[in-house]
C-alpha cells in the first residue's frame, strides 16, 4: 500500500465527513446523510479561501483513508515565531494501528518545519487516552491545558 | 479610565513586545532591545496579511495597556463550524486584578460570537495556575490537553 497526501477537493467531502463521524466523539456531532448539509460545503470553501490553512487527505489510490487540517499561525510571541497547528486527524478504522497515522502526522510536522515554524501544537480531548499516547510517542509534550467555551 | 480596543499598528510593536516580555514565561523568550529584532516586524506584517487573524491592543488614551491575538478558524468538524482562538493575552502589570483582562477577553468572545463561531479555544501552560482560574471564571472548561512539539 502506497499512501499519498494531497489537498482535499470538494468531491472528497463525503469521505472526509464519514471519517470525522467514525469516532467516539465525532459520531455525536457529525451528519453523514447524503447530500451533505450545506454547512460542510460552506466550511470547505472557507478553508480553501483561508491563508495558511490546509485540509489534507491521505489516499490509497482512489480511496480516502485519512484526513487532517493544519494551519500555520504567525505570532509576535517568542520573537515573532510561526507555529503549526494540527486538527481533526482521522485514519480509516481498518488501517488504524499500522503506523499510517504516525506517518501522516510526521508528514505534517515536516510541512511545518519547511515553513519555518518554531513548534507544532494541537489539543486533544482529555478522554482520548490512546490518542495522548500516540502524540507522546511522536515527541509531543502535554505541557498545556486546553480550554474551550461553547457559544 | 476608559479602555478601548483596536487593531495594532506597527508603531505599537515596542509596547506590545514589552507586555509580552513582562511575564514569567515571556521574560525568557522575548527580546525588548531597541530597535526591535526584525523578526517581530516580519511577524507583524505576516499577521496583518493573514485572513481572520487579528493582533489587538487595549489602549488607555495613548498608552497601550493590553494585547492579544485572536483568530477565527473554519473547519469541517461539528458540521462545518468556525472556532475562535485566543492567544498571547497580556495586561499591563499595574492594571492586573482590576477586571481589565476579563473585559478584554469578553470583548474578544463577543467578536467570535458575532463572526458565527461555535466555540472559543485557547491553551495555557500548565504552570499558569492563576490564569487557569481566570479562564474558568469566564466560563472556559479545561476539557483538553494541549500538546506541543518544538522544532
Amino acid at each position: 500500500m502506497v499512501i499519498a497526501y494531497r489537498d482535499a477537493v470538494e468531491a472528497d467531502l463525503p469521505a472526509i465527513v464519514a471519517l470525522l463521524a467514525d469516532d467516539e466523539l465525532g459520531a455525536e456531532r457529525e451528519d453523514v446523510a447524503a447530500p451533505l448539509v450545506a454547512s460542510y460545503v460552506d466550511a470547505f470553501h472557507a478553508i480553501a479561501a483561508t491563508h495558511h490553512l490546509r485540509l489534507i487527505v491521505a489516499v490509497d489510490g482512489e480511496r480516502i483513508v485519512g484526513t487532517m487540517q493544519f494551519l500555520l499561525i504567525p505570532g509576535l510571541s517568542s520573537r515573532g515565531s510561526w507555529h503549526g497547528q494540527i486538527e481533526a486527524v482521522r485514519i480509516a478504522a481498518d488501517l488504524r494501528g499500522q503506523g499510517q497515522g504516525e506517518a501522516f502526522v510526521r508528514w505534517a510536522i515536516e510541512q511545518c518545519r519547511l515553513a519555518g515554524c518554531a513548534s507544532v501544537q494541537l489539543v486533544s480531548h482529555e478522554s482520548r487516552r490512546a490518542a495522548h499516547r500516540f502524540w507522546r510517542k511522536l515527541g509531543f509534550v502535554p505541557s498545556h491545558v486546553g480550554f474551550k467555551l461553547h457559544l
